[in-house]
């Protein structure tokens, strides 16, 4: 087992690597190579927002302590965004006290970022709160939002 | 919401980042955010491998056709490495045909990355077919093998 010739890249580009990982950590990320972190450093910085990261997704507050749902996509890959894998009351009813901040990616080149509040979502929390109680107390697994929603229906908020 | 003053730092990095995931999609890694996709770029490049990337984990070929096994760890958050998570006598025999290769970090910086035989690994082999067929063919969720293991009995590659 030999190095590949592009090891003399991967040198020269590591430092800058170290650097962005520096840089998230600053920001409360651990591993810019899982879970998109290299992504959400991205959009922390341009939204402002500082990460909370529970257990269950990307959460995020303002310096006025208001919460936030990130959510992004790779829209070379799929149109909607994901949610939760147990959606349930318990969830909607967080989801209905949160601000959203949507990012669109292709590969790991952010295209836009949208905000939508609960209000602009109600639509879709009300159709999983009546598929909910219509399969007798289910939880839905990962009911989508579509991107083509978002752009309608948000507002732009940076790129 | 307003962007933080790190975005000047943001703008500075991103040039090389992106210049590492060009780096990474010509290795045939589209996102180096994602399952760890930055740092298999950086174990492809220094044992000269080529990755596969079936759907179930990382595989990789080297130049003669050779097929390894491709784990790495964070080893500031688990001590063992992951392997499948529907292990069965199917998987093992796949086991048994490949070499293996352990990468060991510790957040983003690589601290050793060794190559261990079939054989070496045996002893794990042999426990997981007895369990399996004790337990008269359940599926083994993700069983571990041990960092320790891997740096006594493995040939340490590079770093």
């Amino acid at each position: 087992m030999s190095p590949h010739s592009d090891k003399i890249k991967l040198d020269r580009l590591f430092p800058a690597i170290r650097q962005y990982q520096a840089l998230a950590t600053q920001h409360g990320i651990d591993d810019i190579f899982q879970d998109n972190g290299g992504k959400l450093l991205q959009i922390l910085i341009l939204t402002g927002l500082k990460a909370t990261r529970k257990r269950e997704g990307n959460d995020a507050i303002d310096e006025d302590g208001n919460e936030y749902e990130l959510k992004s996509v790779n829209a070379l890959l799929t149109k909607s965004f994901s949610t939760h894998h147990h959606m349930n009351p318990t969830i909607i009813a967080k989801y209905r006290r949160v601000t959203w901040v949507f990012a669109i990616y292709e590969g790991i080149e952010l295209q836009s970022i949208y905000r939508l509040t609960p209000d602009q979502l109600e639509p879709y929390f009300t159709k999983w709160e009546n598929k909910w109680q219509e399969s007798g107390g289910k939880d839905i697994n990962n009911p989508k939002i579509p991107v083509s929603f978002v752009i309608t229906h948000g507002t732009r908020l940076v790129t």
